[in-house]
C-alpha cells in the first residue's frame, strides 16, 4: 500500500462522523478527491465556521450563535412552562406542531449508565435551578419514549418532585392517522392503560 | 426553526458526502458540535491538506502527492504489464496479494451511460497512448465484475484490440475456500464455461 499521507489522515479524520467505519471513510475520502473538491472545500470551512459560531444558549442549552437564543431572548414565549427535549433536533419538532409556546431546556443528551452519562454529564443542577426559579410553574418532559428516554425521564420526575412546579410527560398513544391493526402491542397497551374521559 | 445558520450551512455541506441525506447530515452536524469539536477541527484540516496534496499520477492517474507515484516510479516493476482498474483501492487490493509486480491504469470510474461517463470522461485516450508505447506487451483488464465493470471491460478490450498488445481478463470463477453449494449460478456457469486443462 503506498496511499499517499494527507488521503490517509482525511481517511482517518472522516471516522469522526457517527456512523462513519473504515470502508465508508475511504469511500467518502476518494470521491471528494475525484468527484467533489468544490463540495470538500466547502465542507472544510462550514466546519472551521461552524466551530468558531456555534456554541450553548446560556439559558436553554440549545445550540446558537449569541449570548441567549432567540426563543428565550424573546418576550412572547410563556415563561411559566419549561419543556425539556433531548436535542435541539426534539426542540425544532415540538416547534413545528405550534402547539407550545413556552420555553425549553435541551438537555444535549440523555441518561445512558452504559456510556456513563448521568446527571453530571447532563448538568442537570442548570435545569434544576431553572426549574426553581419562582417563575417556572410547570416542567413538561419530552425525552424520547426509547428505554434511554423513559430512564431519563423517570430520574427527572423524581429530581423535579421536591420542587413546587408541576411535572408532566407529554402522552404516549396511537399516533394520529393511526390504525390500531398495525399499532404495536406495547403501544396500544398504553393507549388503553392512559384513555381519557371524553370531556362532558 | 430557528437553526443557526453556521450549523445549517454545515448540514448542507455534510451532504457532499456520498451516502449522506438530509437526515444523517443533520445528526453528524450535531454530534460533532455536542461530542467531537477536536475531530471536526481535525477533519476541517485533514481536507485542506488533501485538497492541497493530492493530484494524479502522470503516468498511472492514481492519487498521488508527487508528480509521479512511488510505484510507477520504482525501476523494479514490470514494465512490459499494465492493470486497467477501476480506482485507486481497487489497485491497493491487487497489490495486496503480492501476485502482481507490473504496472497499473487507474480509470478513476467506469463506462456508465446513465451517469454520462464515456470513454471522454475517462480520459482512455491516455491509457490508449500508455498501450501503444512499444514497452507494454500485455494489458491486463482488472474491472470489477459488475454489469458497468463488465461494459468497461468490453469496450477497453474492443479499443484496444487493434494494438499489437496482448489483452486479458482476470479470471472469473469460485472464490478461493468458496463451496459450489453456497456459489450463486451466474458464477458457477462461468466457472464451468471457463474451466481449465490440468497441467500434465
Amino acid at each position: 500500500m503506498s496511499t499517499p499521507s494527507s488521503l490517509e489522515s482525511l481517511v482517518e479524520a472522516l471516522r469522526c462522523l457517527p456512523g462513519v467505519g473504515p470502508k465508508s471513510a475511504q469511500r467518502m475520502a476518494y470521491a471528494l478527491m475525484q468527484h467533489d473538491r468544490t463540495g470538500a472545500l466547502r465542507l472544510a470551512d462550514s466546519l472551521r465556521g461552524a466551530l468558531a459560531a456555534i456554541r450553548h444558549c446560556g439559558r436553554c442549552n440549545t445550540f446558537t450563535e449569541i449570548e441567549l437564543c432567540e426563543r428565550c431572548a424573546s418576550p412572547k414565549r410563556d415563561a411559566s412552562l419549561l419543556c425539556v427535549v433531548e436535542t435541539p433536533v426534539d426542540m425544532n419538532m415540538m416547534e413545528q406542531t405550534h402547539a407550545y409556546s413556552g420555553l425549553y431546556y435541551v438537555l444535549m443528551g440523555r441518561v445512558s449508565p452504559l456510556d456513563g452519562v448521568g446527571s453530571r454529564e447532563l448538568q442537570l443542577e442548570r435545569l434544576l435551578a431553572r426549574a426553581s426559579d419562582g417563575i417556572v410553574e410547570e416542567v413538561i418532559i419530552a425525552t424520547n419514549f426509547t428505554n434511554e428516554g423513559e430512564a431519563t425521564a423517570h430520574y427527572l420526575s423524581e429530581m423535579l418532585k421536591t420542587r413546587s412546579v408541576r411535572v408532566s410527560r407529554i402522552a404516549r398513544g396511537v399516533p394520529v392517522g393511526g390504525e390500531l391493526e398495525y399499532v404495536d402491542s406495547g403501544t396500544l397497551a398504553q393507549a388503553f392503560r392512559e384513555r381519557r374521559t371524553f370531556a362532558e
